[in-house]
């Protein structure tokens, strides 16, 4: 599959949009979904980026579906006490017609070219156990489950909680 | 107990290195810690942060402990495909001698303010099944295990995987 890797672009947000609400759809969850492709783009390119992406598009050469975006991948940096600079890995999508083809595998290479040269050495990522293709394609990767090896359980607290906490502080 | 909360500064970074190490000493993983107060440093204020950290000191009124720090908490701004801008709550941490009285709390609360200023609605975190008073005392602030009600796994992929997996895409 001929495709080209590149950092997203605030004129790609609109595509990006578009995949993500096909994932959440995939995972019956569009209702969770509460952005739009303009919060997507001020949030990456208005100055305080809260996220780095990733995009594949297919080939100039395959004419007909120049610049059509197949594939993200969307992360962040982050820190570890034990081994400081790392990567969260928030989401990786690859539309269903191109899967099995390399690609979402070529989107982490670059992803981890660009994570390293940053001094990251380490990446973290959840993933629901009913993926089971997610799952066993990122234990081949070399990635460890670490809720079935130490039991971590992945927590979080919502924007009401927040608040909560906020006004208790007082 | 009165303490103060303020954000970390460069002088801080032996005290909180302290700290950290105490932690992993608690876990009995005193070896993972690779990183050093130097390092802590340069990776907050060098210019290209990859975390944020508030410190809480004895108040100046406790002369004999002044700027005596007994708490940290650390955290890093990352993103949600779903719901845009979120926190992920690396470590909190409270000195054994000074926990029950509020203070972890306390740091909590002064971050949650923080990042509902910048605009973030859900903050995400890890906690190892093992330590049930941190369970029991996120789930009383509000807090969600996704691990518990939809089965989601904690992964971890590490230098070499990445360093792989750089390599796959020349």
């Amino acid at each position: 599959m001929e495709c080209v890797v590149r950092p997203a672009q605030s004129t790609d947000c609109d595509h990006v949009m578009a995949m993500i609400r096909e994932i959440a759809e995939y995972h019956n969850e569009l209702d969770k979904v509460t952005i739009n492709s303009q919060v997507l783009g001020a949030d990456r390119f208005g100055g305080d980026p809260f996220y780095q992406c990733l995009v594949a598009e297919l080939a100039p050469e395959q004419d007909n579906k120049q610049g059509h975006l197949i594939s993200y991948v969307l992360f962040f940096f982050g820190y570890s006490v034990n081994t400081g600079r790392i990567v969260y890995l928030e989401n990786l999508y690859v539309v269903s017609e191109f899967r099995g083809r390399g690609i979402g595998k070529k989107l982490l290479s670059e992803m981890a070219k660009a994570v390293l040269a940053r001094g990251c050495s380490e990446m973290k990522f959840t993933v629901a156990a009913w993926n089971s293709q997610a799952l066993a394609w990122y234990r081949h990767l070399g990635a460890q489950d670490k809720t079935e090896a130490s039991d971590w359980h992945c927590f979080e607290l919502g924007a009401e909680a927040l608040r909560r906490l906020a006004g208790d502080g007082r």
